[in-house]
């Protein structure tokens, strides 16, 4: 299996001030294209600190050495000149890129700095990658590693990636566009603790049989991971191994877990619970509308992640304000007074008030008490109601929410949609 | 400055299956001490790869080697013996481990399996850690450096940092309980890219004076963090440093960095965008509500962040559909069919529908193509207007946002609270 390091500059990585989320990402990324990462390591913004990195890393002989970060316009930004002193090389500044440079700042109606110069240099013999934001990648091959420098913001280095290293790397480790060399199937599902999942799958062997389970638990609910071991063949090709994987016995895992646990399964791979939602939206040409109360937008926000989403999701009203929930959605002013804005009621009143607004098929509606503060004893924090509302009926779920704000409102949000995919998944049944 | 290097190790990091939140805790930790971390490495779970890590990091002479991970009961939990083949020296069984881990498995109701034995061993002369789950930690002090190994679940490992390390380190380093050593200055600014800060701040000393400057960019803007070097002055006491620090410039960089940003400068440490209006519109008891689309309730998540957010924010609608901006926030029709939704003039009906239906002071709207699909040669992805209506006018910017769908997204949204903090602080000055 090819082997690559990963080197990470940034003083604020070394200082605790981000989180490196870009070392998964390519961890992840590598090992799909059957790349193992064998080291990463974070130095400082120093530029003789980053050139014996690359130094280090280069004499253990590594098919494929990323850097990320170190590529912006400041003066800490420092990763043009290390690579340049660790391969003694000089950089030159390449007109090509000083001109997509001029053009990318021109689109954005911002003047190009003079410090941006800079950012069109790269070492002599290597390969510009084009940038996303004002930070231009390359790579260059040295000796028999391939030298790969990236951007350190997330959103730049995941779209060069996708869009450049990756078709790159698949001509040099000789695998096709989407053909991917993966040993791993993720379960996603919503609905049980992580201990639950253990006890329903007790009865399965979880780390001594040719596929290993494992568990992770996230605000979209629990991730289960199967991963095939990896025998010797090595030399088989993506196709072979795909086929011994499976005879190895990743099918057969798979649907043993998924037996035991049921429509709490929701998706595989990279999806979450609004991606089942809209599948199952988009199946029956169904649409939705939202009113959010304690989520305050979120909801929203998460059934229009993906694009496209305008195919199924209308929109719909945040009612903050109680007032809101009476002129917009027509709450019975009553009904507040009475039973209080988080309440099942209320939270139905609000989804029927939605769906009536906007024509959708369904309607969803979240009121709870996300906290810290504005809990009582009968309405403690994390109390939550979701509500649905159909042509035919209203239901509301109550919830009972540890953690804290942040965590309370995507529980919540998550909850909702739940509530939503269960019921089409219910009505796909009923209809076949 | 004492400095302190990190070992990571897992084959979960290095295959990007969990991101690796422990480095950053730590790192910020250390920092609180007076230590600096200068390199951070996650090598497999193989005990010549870690014992080989360990014994390049000794002879780079750090004060602390900090270990995490592989002090679990399983066959590929090798820290242990890693860390004894670095040191040359023997593991041994420790009787007090071996009954504090039984009485633990009895609290637990679970019987201790042959495999837990092992977690009773550590290396000869090194103290142990109470185990907070059921992985003890150790420490050992090897010549200059004192190398700690931590387990690497993050509960267990922040609560054993808690309870044990950090005192044990406060009292190597001469500090009190309570006693921070932090001598980071950060500044939060919105409006400016990397480039430009780079720019307006050429003319100060980045690297080479008493205070670094630093910068970091991303969703929220960008972040200026200054940094105060530490002089000979390690034994001054942390309040003889503080002032020193002071008299080294910290405040006087301050200064001069907001008077070369002005008005872009939003904030400090931890303050988000939306952190810096709620406190402008607290303080003149305005209150705003939303009109959003492409954001699809984002605007409205962001305002809702904090608690207490119901004094100012007031709802709003997500009109993601057209007929929703017609129907609820009365855009007329005409204007939707000649203009289209992404428009100026748009965006403007939306604000001030919006302001209209909820009567708050001020009223945002958000309309753009956030992509990937969708543009067009006249409005390109990323092309985006935010609106801002009050009582007296309504105010529209254009933005040409570079990024992926989740960032053009999350910039729009944070645009719009841009555009509002201004007005406010504008409103402010001209009122004193």
């Amino acid at each position: 299996m090819a082997q690559a390091e990963l080197i990470f500059t940034g003083d604020e990585l070394l200082r605790g001030e981000v989180v490196n989320t870009n070392q998964s990402f390519l961890a992840e990324a590598l090992l799909l294209l059957g790349i193992e990462t064998t080291l990463a390591l974070c130095v400082p913004d120093g530029r003789a600190e980053i050139a014996s990195a690359i130094r280090d890393s280069l004499a253990r002989r590594p098919a494929v050495l990323l850097l990320s970060g170190g590529l912006g316009p400041t003066p800490d930004d420092l990763t043009r000149e290390a690579v340049a002193d660790a391969l003694g090389r000089r950089l030159e500044q390449r007109e090509d890129l000083l001109r997509v440079l001029e053009s990318r700042f021109a689109d954005l109606g911002r003047p190009m700095e003079n410090s941006n110069l800079k950012q069109a240099t790269i070492p002599r013999g290597s390969q510009a990658l084009q940038p996303v934001g004002t930070a231009p990648g390359f790579y260059v091959q040295e000796e028999g590693a391939l030298l790969i420098a990236l951007p350190g913001p997330p959103a730049e280095l995941r779209r060069m990636w996708t869009e450049q290293v990756d078709p790159l790397l698949r001509d040099r480790f000789g695998l096709k566009a989407g053909e991917d060399h993966s040993f791993v199937r993720r379960l996603r599902l919503f609905g049980l603790g992580e201990s639950s999942v253990a006890d329903r799958l007790s009865d399965l062997d979880w780390r001594g049989g040719p596929v290993t389970i494992g568990t992770r638990s996230n605000a979209d609910g629990v991730l289960i991971v199967l991963r095939a071991r990896q025998a010797a063949g090595d030399r088989e090709t993506p196709g072979e191994q795909e086929a011994s994987a499976r005879s190895r016995g990743l099918d057969e895992v798979e649907r043993a877990v998924r037996e035991r646990l049921g429509p709490h399964v929701y998706g595989t791979d990279g999806e979450g619970l609004s991606d089942a939602v809209a599948q199952l939206l988009l199946r029956r040409r169904s649409t939705v509308a939202t009113a959010e109360s304690c989520t305050g937008g979120l909801l929203g926000k998460l059934l229009t992640d993906r694009a496209g989403s305008s195919e199924y999701y209308l929109g719909g009203v945040v009612s903050y304000n109680d007032r809101l929930k009476e002129s917009l959605l027509e709450v019975d002013p009553a009904l507040l007074r009475s039973k209080g804005a988080v309440s099942p009621e209320v939270a139905a009143a609000m989804a029927r008030g939605a769906r009536r607004l906007t024509d959708a098929n369904f309607a969803l509606s979240t009121s709870g008490v996300a906290g810290p503060g504005g809990g009582s004893d009968q309405k403690p924090v994390g109390l939550v109601y979701v509500g649905l509302a159909s042509a035919d009926d209203v239901e509301v779920k109550e919830l009972h929410l540890p953690g804290d704000r942040e965590a309370v409102r995507l529980r919540t949000a998550n909850s909702a949609l739940d509530l939503l995919r269960r019921r089409l998944l219910a009505a796909e049944r009923s209809a076949s």
